[in-house]
């Protein structure tokens, strides 16, 4: 038989960090799409009526300021409140509730709706972070989980194109950090080094799977990878164990890095790439503190949607919700495609 | 403070089968909706070229054969191939890649395209069934996993509104069936009961999340589900572990219990309601007999993703996806709004 091409035949490859598996089909490559397209993600005319702008009233009635930066905000409808009634305890194994406190919270990245990452200035993405860093500094004293996501576009459900991320914080520990707190504790105390540290080094050195680089920070399609051109931000020095970790080289750098990571995403399909994005850093909470997490590594995921095309994406169905995550192009290949990508946005050449 | 109603306030809920949690919400049901809204699922006119139809010729240049019931055929894109050569072996953790071999094959329920579940007799659909029995007796000789799915509606990625479904077989045992292999048989050690007869028996004494029921089985909205609808076909009795462990009986009443559920998505919000839906049963292979994994139960599992209307689906993105799924309205509320939908289709009334 033929030699392996990791290019041309399927295996599966296996995710430490979630402690998962995703088949690769890159033969599947040749697959004619006839199914649902979706609506190409256009600039749409901005709205005089838009409520995340300065000094736009909202659906509670509250008018925001003028606001020339970043601002925060309570989210009108909450998925997370801070004061509900406890659920009764309960001892039957298939019928467990717990409690749940949180709150939800709204950050517009800019005054301008028509803006978005990759079009505004590193000045203007280090207030973003900067702000992010506040957030997680105030929320984490409280809270177990404090999760910064942006989803971006409206396949992503989002219903407004003013640029802006939600901050949900919650008492207890979600699902996928709960995964890899386990997994990164796991492989500390058999290494005695951070799962991710060492991941990082080995892609520095193997450079097939990295987007784009810079002196503090990393982009690499995930060697296991399920969405096609799904990244991951990994710092590359002093191991930040979570956002308030960071000092002002590192968030200026991940400034850098966010704004020509979503360059090439845009370039990529030649349109406003959507995707839902968000932060993993070490879980925070009254009783953690600075430095306790040496197992874990602060990094920052993109999961975008798009396979061929900015009408047509990758379906996560019945295999992938009943089976396993499956993928056709390999996470090398999207790195390649997304590395020739111009560094220069499309809406800014010539 | 307020006494705790499950209606009113949020609590998470711990899914026993897959060891993981989501956050209900059910005060957010107010929440109102003005993004992205899907193409309502229509009738499509049928077309006289659909490769899926009796003597049509598929894109591989192969021709269907006049069937007049179901019909199977390898796929002609398969994720999965029999004969592929091997990676070599990987000692590096973070860089694991293993082999796959497979198979994927496509069924159709029927030579009429128009035709659904919920339309067909309970013969057409108990033909169904007696094909993916054989499928899977054929199958699970060789695979160790033989995973039977349907994809229904564009939404769901189907390309082809012809009645069908999939078969993906595979040399090893994907993400979700190994998490239920392993919580039924810690489940099984601690209790010498299957997990899922018990949680079967409570449903069927709390009455709060049944669906419909019949002789032999019950649908319910399952205590811990995370789509707004979906739900889980429990057998009620013999606890068969596989597809092929089933009687006559439980076969013409499956074909009864899905074509009734069926029936309720349809007219829940007026339309042929989309999901991906399939079975999940004790493992094949080789190495495996009947009778041989006591912990099973076998189980159908429904996902369908709209949530307000024929045109407003959930979407699962940034919070879902980088911590926890999250859920609006209760299932016991699913359970109840399917329950009170009519059991003739509205396509037949009147
Ligand atoms: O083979 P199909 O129906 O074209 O493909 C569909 O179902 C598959 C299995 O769930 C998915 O991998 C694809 O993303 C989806 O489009
Ligand atoms: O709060 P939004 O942006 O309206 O809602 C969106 O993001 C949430 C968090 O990922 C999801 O729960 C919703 O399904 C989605 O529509």
């Amino acid at each position: 038989m033929q030699e392996f091409k990791p290019t041309e035949h399927q295996h599966v490859r296996y995710n430490p960090l979630k402690d998962e598996w995703v088949l690769v089909s890159p033969h599947r490559c040749l697959r004619p799409w006839s199914g649902q397209t979706e609506a190409a993600p256009e600039d749409q005319p901005p709205d005089p009526q838009n409520p995340l702008l300065p000094g736009a009233t909202r659906s509670s009635g509250q008018r925001n300021p003028v606001y020339d930066s970043t601002y925060v905000f309570p989210n009108d409808f909450p998925a997370l409140l801070e004061r509900v009634p406890d659920p009764p305890p309960s001892d039957n194994p298939l019928f467990r509730t717990s409690s749940a406190k949180g709150t939800c919270r709204v950050m517009c990245f800019h005054p301008d709706s028509t803006m978005t990452i990759p079009l505004m200035s590193i000045d203007e993405i280090m207030a973003v972070i900067n702000e992010w860093t506040n957030q997680l500094q105030e929320l984490g004293r409280r809270y177990t989980w404090v999760q910064i996501f942006e989803n971006k576009g409206a396949i992503m459900g989002c219903s407004n194109p003013h640029p802006h991320c939600q901050i949900w914080a919650s008492s207890y520990l979600p699902n996928e950090p709960r995964v890899k707190e386990r997994t990164q504790k796991e492989y500390y105390i058999k290494f005695k080094r951070p799962m991710l540290g060492d991941y990082m080094k080995q892609e520095l050195e193997k450079k097939e799977r990295i987007v784009v680089q810079n002196a503090e920070w990393v982009a690499v399609v995930p060697y296991w990878a399920i969405w096609p051109y799904e990244a991951m931000l990994l710092p590359i020095n002093g191991r930040p164990q979570r956002l308030t970790d960071l000092n002002d080289a590192q968030k200026k750098a991940l400034a850098d890095i966010m704004k020509k990571l979503c360059i090439k995403y845009d370039n990529l399909f030649k349109c406003s790439f959507p995707y839902s994005m968000g932060f993993h850093g070490a879980p925070t909470g009254p009783s953690k503190a600075p430095g306790d997490s040496p197992h874990w590594l602060l990094h920052a995921i993109y999961l975008p949607p798009l396979l061929r095309s900015a009408t047509v994406k990758k379906f996560m169905v019945g295999y992938e919700m009943l089976a396993q995550s499956q993928r056709d192009l390999t996470p090398e290949q999207a790195a390649q495609k997304l590395r020739e990508c111009d560094d220069v946005h499309y809406k800014n050449k010539k």
